[in-house]
């Protein structure tokens, strides 16, 4: 830690190993905060995101990184977790109604996790990579959802109690995929360090197909910049 | 699962081996609920409550009982979870503060989890055994708490999207100690299947002296009932 990072306030960033988080992680940091970045092997089958989380917690020079187990797919429910539903591919962008990769209470619970953590450090910032425009429909992606958060947080907490409202940073929630992938490649993001696919069968490629994958390539396209996971492991 | 079974709803309680969460959970049977029962071991150094927990869901026939491994010890900050910090032993009443016994955001997070839980098994009420009277002073034992935090699933669930809400039943909220001991002792409880002490080192002994056992004492006194955990164990 430098001089300088010891009188920087702490956030506490959600951090999956796609590229939403790593950008609204890259903009708290712009912003003035020292990062403590939080990942959860919840039993998702694309369990190699982590490994992506912790290329990104380096890039991003966190100050610590804390990856906690806790097995949702005990629950079952959702095919990001169940190797028993398939993660749908190439499904229609106005498909009505919540997909099957919903995890039901994911943001709920991480959010959650990472409030706790905050109190521990005496932080009182917390930053999230939901988006609620190029996105697949999620409840607890929306900005009601992060509002409604920040109230609980403010009477759930010591802090809270003690009038020091806990915010909840989702600096990403009304931009586009492609303004996303804008700014962060201004801030100089290193895309190639992240992984998107929902898909585990693909062994850390981009399947192409999933939401996950359709989402990222249509922003990069309307970005008008290559996408480097693209390239690095070309199709 | 009898046929009559079949037609009540499902409630997802939370059970920690304790009295409260006991009670609580056979006030929500006797109001006609299926229980699925959820406990955690996160962490926590009095890990002998979760044999508690799974002698009382015995006792109550829940329908299912999912334990989970979340280790908030790695974040420290509490004398439950962490070594090196004493659990405070017989503290004043009337200190003023949150006790280091306080587990930062542990009921923000459990409910959270049983948000999830409940979305997956389709059911819409959560039973959470906090008591705002006979208490520790935890921010996230308070009415306003378990209010918000039924806000916040109204917005973050697909079931809350779909206009259906989560009701958070918190039937001990306003109870005293004594009247909760009552009220289970009518239930015909068996509240010498529990464990309350929050001290590890009194091997699964009631200790008499955290503020837990204190708590319970005075609850039995009040209530004018021995406590059969303590018959079970002469000190």
């Amino acid at each position: 830690m430098t001089d300088n990072m010891a009188q920087m306030p702490t956030a506490v960033v959600l951090l999956s190993g796609g590229l939403d988080s790593y950008t609204a992680a890259a903009m708290a940091r712009r912003d003035g905060f020292v990062l403590s970045a939080l990942s959860f092997r919840y039993g998702q089958r694309h369990r190699m995101e982590i490994d992506a989380a912790r290329r990104v917690a380096r890039a991003l020079g966190v100050e610590r990184h804390l990856v906690l187990d806790l097995d949702l797919a005990a629950m079952g429910g959702s095919s990001l977790t169940s190797p028993d539903i398939a993660v749908p591919r190439d499904r229609p962008a106005d498909e009505p109604g919540i997909p099957s990769t919903y995890v039901p209470a994911r943001n709920t619970i991480f959010l959650a996790v990472a409030l706790g953590w905050a109190e521990v450090l005496g932080a009182h910032d917390l930053v999230i990579g939901v988006n609620a425009l190029d996105y697949s429909g999620y409840p607890d992606c929306r900005p009601a959802f992060i509002r409604a958060f920040e109230a609980l947080a403010r009477v759930a907490t010591r802090a809270g109690v003690e009038g020091q409202p806990i915010r909840v940073h989702a600096p990403l929630i009304e931009m586009s995929k492609a303004d996303i992938i804008r700014r962060g490649t201004t801030l100089g993001l290193e895309y190639g360090l992240t992984l998107s696919c929902y898909d585990p069968s693909a062994g850390g490629v981009p399947c192409g197909h999933c939401d996950s994958c359709r989402l990222r390539a249509a922003g990069f396209a309307a970005a008008g910049v290559p996408d480097p996971a693209q390239q690095a492991h070309p199709r």
